[in-house]
C-alpha cells in the first residue's frame, strides 16, 4: 500500500497532546490519512483508533474500524463504553513502562518500610532520634495483580530481600514466589502480607476490592503494627472513604497513592493531607508518548503486512 | 579452654548499650570473664576488646591484648587513635548490614530521581501537577566506594535499570559495571555521574573528599540539571560549607545525608531545613547487636580452635 490508500487512523488521546501520537505517522508515511478527534472529515476512512480517555462519541459510527490502540497499558477507559465496536483492543505493554512502575513501586514500598514519613517529620524540627527498624526479609509484601507490572515488581523487590508473594485470577504454577489466586486464596494472602502492592486493572470484579473488609484482614503483627496500601493500578480499585477510616483507626499505617477516582484528585479530599498518605499525581508510569506511538506505528505496519496483533485485551475479562 | 581460664574480653560500645554485645558470652560461657567499659578490675585479664567509638583510655595498658573488634564495618573511631596497639582489628561484614544499606542507598537514589521532595511540597498544598520524568537508564549513578556495600548497592540499583559505575582505589578488573580508580579515575568517574553514591571508608586519604572541587566535577547535563550526592559512608568525608554552598548555587540539585561530624548534627546546622537535603540520624545500616554479637563470638571461639581471623583491617590503609 502506498500514498492515499493506506488506511486511515483516528487519534482521540483525551487528555494528552495528540502531535506527539500522531509524529510517526507524519514523519513516515504522509499520505495516510491522519484525523485528531473531533475533527473527522469522513468516518469511513477510520481504520484504527489510537484512543485514552476518548469520549464515547469517537467510537460511534466507524464502519470500517478494524483495530483499537490504547494508548496506555490499562483499557478500563475502552471495555466500559457502551456499544464498543466488536474489534480487537492492543494495549500497550513495555520494558519502559514497567521499568518505570518499577521504580515508583520500590520507592514507596521502601519510603514506608524505612518510615521516611516520621524521618521527614523529624528532620523538619531538627530531631535527631533512631526509630527502630526491621530488614526487609521480616517485611512481607504482597504483589495484587501478578500481570506484566507485578511480575517486572518482584524482579526488583526481591533483590532487596522482602518477603514476597503475589494474587491473580489465575493460578500461577511456574512462579519464583508463593502465589495466591482468585476469591478462595485473597483472605489467606492478606493474612501474610504486611505491605500490599496493587497493580491490578480496573474491572468489574475489582472496582471497590480495596475495602474495609479487605484492609482489615491485611496482617496486624507487621513490624509497622499494620498494613501499608500502594496503589498503583486504578482509583476505582479503592473506597476512599474506607481507606480514610482504616488510616485513622489504625487498621492501616499507611498508604501510597498513585491514581484517584476522578482525577485530579478533588481538592477537598481528606487523602491530600493526611499524614501517613503519599500522593502522586498518577505519574507511576507515564506512556512515553514517542516511544509508544513508535511502537503503535510499527505494529499497524506489521499487521498490515499479515502479521497477528500483539498484547490482545480479552474483552470478556475487561483486561 | 574451659572455666576461668578463658581468655577475658573488654566491651567498650560507647554510645551503644553493652548488654546486647555481652549477651552470647553470658549465655553460652558464663565462666569467661567478661568487663564492660570502664570497670575493668584487671587489665592483664583483657585479650579481646570489643570497641565502638571508645575513648582512647580504653586501649591503654593492656599488655594481653591479641584482637580488636570493631562494632561496626568502619573502623575510622579505632585506627586514628594514639599508641594503637599493634594487633589485628577485625571489623564487621554481614549480609544483614549490606542489606540495610542497600535499602537506605536505593531509597535515597529514587527519591531524588523521582523527585519526592518536589511532589511532597505540591502534595502539602493539594497541588496536582505532573513534573517531567526521565527513566532510570537515563540516570548515571557513581558508586564512590566499591567495597562490601558499594558492590552489594550495585546489585539492588541495576536491576531498576541504573547507568552505573564505580570508583575505589585499587583497580577491579572483574567488575561487570565501569570502574575508575585513585586520583588518576576521579574527574572521569565524576564527570559521567549525575548521582553519586558515597559508601567509602574515612581515612586521611579520603576526610573531606567530598568538597567543592569534586561537586564542580559532577556532571551538570543530567535529567535534575545538578548531581546529587548520597553519603552513607562517614560525615568526615563532607565539608559542610562547601556541600551547602554547592546545593543554594544550583552545582548541587540534591543531597541525602545519613552521617555527619560532628553527630548528633547540631540543631544549629542549615543542613535541617534545606529544602533540598535529606537527612536521617546515622540508621542507614545499623548494627544489629544480637546478630553481630553472635559472630564475634563465634570468631573469637573459632580463633581459639586455632582457625585465621576473617575481614582484617590494614591498619596502613586505615580501613
Ligand atoms: N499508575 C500508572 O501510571 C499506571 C501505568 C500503567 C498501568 N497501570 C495500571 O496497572 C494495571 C496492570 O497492568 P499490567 O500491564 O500488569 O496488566 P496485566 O498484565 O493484564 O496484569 C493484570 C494482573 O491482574 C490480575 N487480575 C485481573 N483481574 C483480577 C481479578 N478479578 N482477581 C485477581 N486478579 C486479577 C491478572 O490475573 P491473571 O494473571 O490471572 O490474568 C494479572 O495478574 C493496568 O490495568 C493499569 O490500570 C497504571
Ligand atoms: N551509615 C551507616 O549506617 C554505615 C554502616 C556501615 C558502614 N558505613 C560506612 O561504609 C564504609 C564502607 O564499608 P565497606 O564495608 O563497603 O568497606 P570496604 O569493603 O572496605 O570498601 C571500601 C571501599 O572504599 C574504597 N576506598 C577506600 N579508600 C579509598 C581511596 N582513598 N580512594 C578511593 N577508594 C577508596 C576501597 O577501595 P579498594 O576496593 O581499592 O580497597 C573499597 O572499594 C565503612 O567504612 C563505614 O564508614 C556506614
Amino acid at each position: 500500500m502506498t500514498g492515499s490508500e493506506l488506511p486511515g487512523v483516528l487519534i482521540a488521546s483525551g487528555p494528552w497532546a495528540p502531535d506527539d501520537w500522531a509524529a510517526p505517522f507524519r514523519r513516515e508515511q504522509p499520505h495516510r490519512p491522519l484525523m485528531i478527534w473531533p475533527d473527522v472529515p469522513d468516518r469511513n476512512d477510520v481504520r484504527y483508533l489510537l484512543a485514552w480517555k476518548p469520549p464515547e462519541e469517537a467510537f460511534e459510527g466507524l464502519p470500517n474500524l478494524e483495530v483499537i490502540f490504547s494508548l496506555g497499558a490499562g483499557v478500563d477507559h475502552i471495555v466500559g463504553v457502551p456499544n464498543l465496536p466488536d474489534v480487537p483492543i492492543v494495549r500497550l505493554v513495555s520494558g519502559d513502562l514497567a521499568q518505570r512502575m518499577n521504580e515508583w513501586v520500590t520507592l514507596q514500598v521502601l519510603l514506608h518500610h524505612r518510615q521516611h514519613l516520621d524521618y521527614a517529620r523529624q528532620q523538619a524540627s531538627s530531631l535527631w532520634r533512631e526509630i527502630p527498624q526491621a530488614a526487609a526479609p521480616e517485611v512481607r509484601v504482597g504483589i495484587m495483580g501478578y500481570g506484566e507490572l507485578g511480575r517486572a515488581a518482584a524482579s526488583v523487590l526481591r533483590p532487596l530481600g522482602f518477603n514476597l508473594a503475589a494474587w491473580s485470577r489465575s493460578p500461577k504454577e511456574d512462579a519464583d514466589i508463593p502465589t495466591f489466586s482468585g476469591e478462595a486464596g485473597l483472605s489467606s494472602f492478606l493474612a501474610r502480607t504486611d505491605i500490599l502492592v496493587v497493580l491490578l486493572p480496573l474491572t468489574n470484579a475489582t472496582r471497590g476490592i480495596l475495602n474495609r473488609s479487605l484492609f482489615e484482614r491485611l496482617a496486624r503483627n507487621g513490624p509497622l503494627g499494620g498494613g501499608v496500601v500502594i496503589n498503583g493500578g486504578r482509583g476505582g480499585l479503592q473506597v476512599e472513604a474506607d481507606l480514610l477510616a482504616a488510616l485513622d483507626n489504625g487498621t492501616l499505617a499507611g498508604a501510597s497513592l498513585d491514581v484517584f477516582e476522578p482525577e485530579p484528585l478533588p481538592t477537598t479530599s481528606r487523602l491530600w493531607l493526611h499524614p501517613k498518605v503519599v500522593i502522586t499525581p498518577h505519574v507511576a508510569a507515564t506512556s512515553e508518548a514517542d516511544i509508544q506511538a513508535e511502537w503503535i506505528f510499527r505494529t499497524i505496519r506489521n499487521y498490515e503486512a499479515g502479521r497477528p496483533l500483539p498484547n490482545l485485551v480479552d474483552v470478556a475479562r475487561q483486561y
